[in-house]
């Protein structure tokens, strides 16, 4: 069975952790146990040092040309000495977000347009995820849930309607391509976003054994 | 007056900071004493520490999609922060390397190709340099008086081909636009570069003088 690329998207608070923790387990105990976890941006020693730089709350002033940028530097970073080699070795790779987080923070929340972000999908981060869950919560209930947290970084530092345009592209991306994603109404009970989340899973490893 | 662009290119060795001061002090002889000194990658504070990654020697396997999109990450935040205000005031500026350095580093150099190039110039980097003068030296004598200085970053520990590479691509782009580039022999006594640089200078203030 060759290697899949699975993600994790999600506005803040949404519960993207909790998730991604019982997705790993759900994989393992489908007998896919040497997944590989990592996250974005960052992901590797590189991408973590860009990671640092863009969330950083300091600077206020970036401007999203830049933004966007550094998004895909530490993504084409993250595919070419991560993803690609796990892939390539027949290895499963489950990402906490991936390029359809910048259509929707970079693209709905900053306004970069959507074929400037096309084509650095295209060149920079050449692969797309073969299933996205995308865990979708009211704008209003993640950022009471987020704030409970304690210290945001700077893009967690953004207003309420920043916040909506990201949820709405997020929404639109999973729209155009059902086929890739599962939404997952993350307002409810954690227990039941887990389910949800595993048996999303599930359904996907039977399709792709099934086809093997 | 309206404020204007020049940048200094070239490569390792061929004297960049000496005829920067030169050129600096021309200006203000020039009655130009108010002249915005930049460099790059760099010139804001997060640009600066955008510089710290991309030049540091322990990143040997930077992928030269990321390197490239820092580049210009550092670049479309100094455009934005530094040179179109001081443009905009009437300022002039001055630049230890631009946009013509991501085409014979990133382009020349690591063969990324020449469209993806221009196309982040126009969206990331928005504006093209007045005024380029190159500073033009074979590789091999470049080399040895970089060498001399002592510590190396990422990009000047390549080896010879590449930067022979960079050296083509920035005579070809100084070829292409031979009404923006001067291009100056680096090879010369370093008094005798300083004053070419200068001539160059004066030729260009008066041209700007004569049509305003």
């Amino acid at each position: 069975m060759s290697g899949r690329l699975i993600t994790l998207e999600g506005g803040e608070g949404a519960g993207k952790s909790t998730v991604l923790e019982a997705v790993r387990e759900r994989l393992a105990s489908r007998g896919l146990d040497d997944v590989v976890v990592t996250r974005e941006p960052g992901g590797t020693a590189f991408g973590e040092a860009v990671r640092a730089i863009v969330l950083d709350p300091v600077r206020k002033d970036v401007c999203p040309e830049s933004e966007l940028l550094l998004m895909f530097a530490a993504r084409a970073q993250l595919v070419r000495e991560v993803i690609q080699p796990a892939l390539g070795a027949g290895r499963w790779v489950l990402s906490d977000r991936f390029t359809d987080a910048s259509f929707a923070y970079q693209g709905g929340g900053r306004g970069q347009p959507l074929a400037r972000i096309e084509d650095l999908e295209r060149w920079a981060a050449l692969i797309k995820p073969d299933l996205t869950l995308l865990l979708d919560l009211p704008v209003a209930e993640g950022m009471a849930r987020a704030g409970a947290r304690g210290q945001a970084d700077r893009i967690e530092l953004e207003n309420g309607d920043f916040f909506e345009r990201v949820r709405a592209a997020y929404r639109a991306r999973a729209a155009a391509e059902p086929a890739r994603f599962r939404v997952i109404d993350a307002g409810q009970p954690v227990d039941a976003v887990r389910e949800a989340a595993c048996a999303a899973i599930d359904a996907y490893v039977d399709s792709v054994t099934r086809d093997a």
